[in-house]
């Protein structure tokens, strides 16, 4: 059986089918071993639950699970180019979250994507992680997430 | 003929000649099949033609324009390392879109960018995207791009 | 003895040891011959000396030497996974600056970065580069930096 998605439903969480861009762009591209993600919004079925600046209408807690949409939705984009259980380290994520003027907990969102990693493939899910507060983000979403990855040669 | 150019000169377009940085850094570099470039601006001749946010002083289509340009000057930063015609892969593009408040259409904006890559490479152009609405730019340009690419090895 | 420790030392510096993380990720992470690390604040023991928005309570060279260290820190996060000696290639750095509204010379803060780099290494030192201004940064610092590399294979 598949390891990532028997992880995921221990926390039942599906790997979920990726999304079609809207433009003339993929949800991932593989390039030697690696994969590099599209940015990620928290989209369920094409809509965000809840949108808005963290530490304003959104609280940490609520941008935290957000993040970890986020992360399945990365997950789902490998999908889309190479079997997610071909996955061997999680090279890097970038996390940008939207938070009201002064919000300087980024960390705390983006550890959404990583516990979620953590909790699939233990040590080996531990990346090198950048965690930055942008101005605003496309439909107004609390987080966005990209990810590299590297698979089994 | 380059294939390049010529999808290029079909738009009335030309490859830049990168322009020297003004830092110790370089528009471009190559690791292995892979070219990282820098940043690009909307840059011709050293001039943004147009500054400001998004959404205020500068319109959606015209930071569309811009992106373009930025797209351009990406392909002139990889030109300083290898033949843009050895591009096989167009892998990873950022978006930095300096909008005003509540400015969300980012991705409006970055497909200035994807419709150009899309036009000189048709599927294989598709890429990896992010984009995401920054506080600030340098020289107060309204976008800036930033490219990854893989070559023919 | 070490080329990079010995560079560094002709500044006054020295290599840091890597701040453990305090969540689910790690400093760095190798994958074939390159090495990207997280984003890294400029702690020093644990603290930022300084903190707050560049153009604000902090002054463009200020920010400048708070890039340095993060950029030391980067060096730093690369010797968790490998020999900094056996770095052949900056590959790719990323400058988040944290400035007031209307602050656009990122590219000054960065060169902290840039600078320290072709210190160490000369033109092989010289790097793709993105400087951009973000809203806000994890516990307020004026700056975070990302770091590419290419090792001996």
């Amino acid at each position: 059986m598949s390891h990532v998605r028997a992880k995921l439903a221990e926390l039942g969480l599906e790997l979920p089918i990726a999304a079609k861009p809207i433009a003339a762009y993929v949800p991932a591209v593989r390039t030697g071993n690696l994969v590099f993600t599209a940015g990620q919004l928290p989209l369920v079925d094409g809509k965000i639950s809840l949108t808005g600046k963290v530490g304003g209408a959104v609280t940490v807690e609520q941008a935290k699970e957000l993040a970890q949409i986020c992360a399945l939705n990365c997950l789902g984009a490998v999908a889309t180019v190479a079997d997610v259980d071909d996955i061997v380290k999680i090279v890097r994520v970038v996390g940008y979250v939207n938070g009201v003027a002064g919000f300087v907990n980024q960390p705390a969102v983006v550890n959404g994507v990583s516990e979620l990693f953590l909790h699939i493939w233990g040590d080996v899910g531990k990346h090198a992680r950048s965690a930055v507060g942008i101005a605003e983000l496309p439909m107004d979403s609390p987080v966005e997430v990209e990810l590299t990855v590297e698979l089994r040669s």
